[in-house]
């Protein structure tokens, strides 16, 4: 049995709504004020470190061969799910990281972060963690990115990561053969401080600057990849030992070595589009 | 009178909940099918024209000073609040257009566009919209993007722009200072149609690409911008004659010309982290 239409039609005024009518209803929240600006003091910039597992990122990327032509770039950018099965480079992974979410500077004294992607008032809420199946160096399992440092901490193996990573993207395989997954949390009271009931919406925009990131810096050294919004929660929270609550997994991007030479089977991810004569 | 403490956390759960518990409840909508599911047709791919007012955008690029450094260029975007009042090009704007919504190609008779931003499934439910105050050989005025074939339409000139683009950013005076303003509306069916109930949080992740090629786009040709997301609704879809139903204008982000020298100037927006100590 189908669900009613009213039922949907609810559910998509809503969706709609959250998109396009996110004022403050000012009967309801008159006199509202945010944490900020009742000057509660506000959450730590980043989180820290689970566990003493830390290895220090290269930051000199000079060794990589870096596409620089900005526009070829843009034009060329494409969605991956196909990838070769080369190993990616310790170097690569960490100008992935760098790119999308690497602290350049602190604003005040611990005020803000500002990083390599811009974020509603720099609050930068995210965390970033790593599938990491096949990068040069480390060891495969879960790992958490420590921005003040460009760090990297090793949480945990899954019995089978493969398993996991395709568990985790809600049953899509062909994610289990990217050298990385970049899952991404929000800890939603950092950008709540400041922003209160307002603060989702622009959270979830937020988010797609670090994903264009990753798809043009994936571009600019011979990988690509594919965000995916299907990410099970749960699943990942208690992998990545989030509570789920003021922490949660949200989106996240498979990145992989690629080549011109597989843009067929890329297409095969398309068939219906033939086969129905769309 | 403040609002409730209960009824702020109720918001703060709804939005949490919006970003990262947006599986479907499968007691409630079991046997969900999306319209693509039922195999009924889908909505055009970008909106027509509504004017006869229509002008083509130059296409060839190689006149323009792109920085060729991809690097430098993540390195070095920054928000711009600031700018110099300098004339920008009719070659710029089109540039900036491109990289933001250029359809590269067509999947299939008419099923998908390709374009130079990911998203999700190719639905591609923007349209973007301009309030163009200094733009060499632009009337100014109020603009759409008609990117099946990189053109522009011209709306409408309203009594004001200058007051229409503050009022349309929630009272941001520093808006009213760019070459032009970039706002972006949602055309919800064309993404429903293939996801339904669980379109609306991946439509503002996505939406986050756009601006995000945009930050890149600007700094690459020497100009700079800031995405906004607090839109007056209203106000910009009564403006640029949307129905706010079916299609509603949700973000927004002014670009013009910037100077380093600036930089000073556009620390005044953050003198609070200084004069608090933060």
């Amino acid at each position: 049995m189908e669900p009613s239409k009213e039922l949907i039609e609810e559910k998509i005024r809503e969706g709609r709504a959250f998109v396009a009518r996110w004022e403050i209803d000012e009967n309801l929240f008159e006199g509202y004020l945010t944490d900020q600006d009742k000057k509660l003091p506000q959450p730590p910039l980043v989180k820290e470190a689970m566990t003493d597992n830390v290895m220090d990122l290269p930051r000199d990327f000079s060794a990589l061969a870096i596409n620089n032509d900005f526009l070829g770039i843009i034009n060329s950018r494409e969605s991956h799910r196909v990838y070769t099965g080369e190993t990616m480079s310790l170097l690569e992974l960490s100008y992935l990281l760098w790119c999308t979410q690497g602290i350049k500077e602190i604003r005040g004294r611990a005020y803000a972060t500002l990083r390599t992607v811009p974020c509603g008032g720099a609050r930068h809420e995210f965390e970033c963690y790593m599938a990491v199946r096949d990068v040069d160096g480390l060891e495969p399992g879960l790992y958490h990115y420590l921005p003040m440092h460009h760090q990297i901490e090793y949480l945990d193996a899954p019995d089978s990561l493969d398993e996991f990573i395709s568990a985790s993207l809600c049953g899509q395989a062909w994610t289990a053969k990217a050298n990385v997954v970049f899952y991404y949390s929000a800890v939603f009271y950092r950008a709540e401080w400041r922003y209160g009931i307002t603060t989702h919406r622009v959270l979830l925009i937020d988010s797609g600057h670090i994903t264009e990131n990753m798809y043009l810096a994936a571009t600019s050294i011979g990988l690509g990849g594919c965000a995916i919004g299907a990410v099970d929660g749960n699943l990942c929270d208690s992998s990545f030992r989030l509570d789920g609550e003021e922490e949660a997994m949200f989106y996240a991007m498979p990145v992989g070595k690629v080549k011109a030479e597989d843009k067929s089977k890329e297409k095969e991810f398309y068939a219906f589009v033939d086969e129905q004569n769309l």
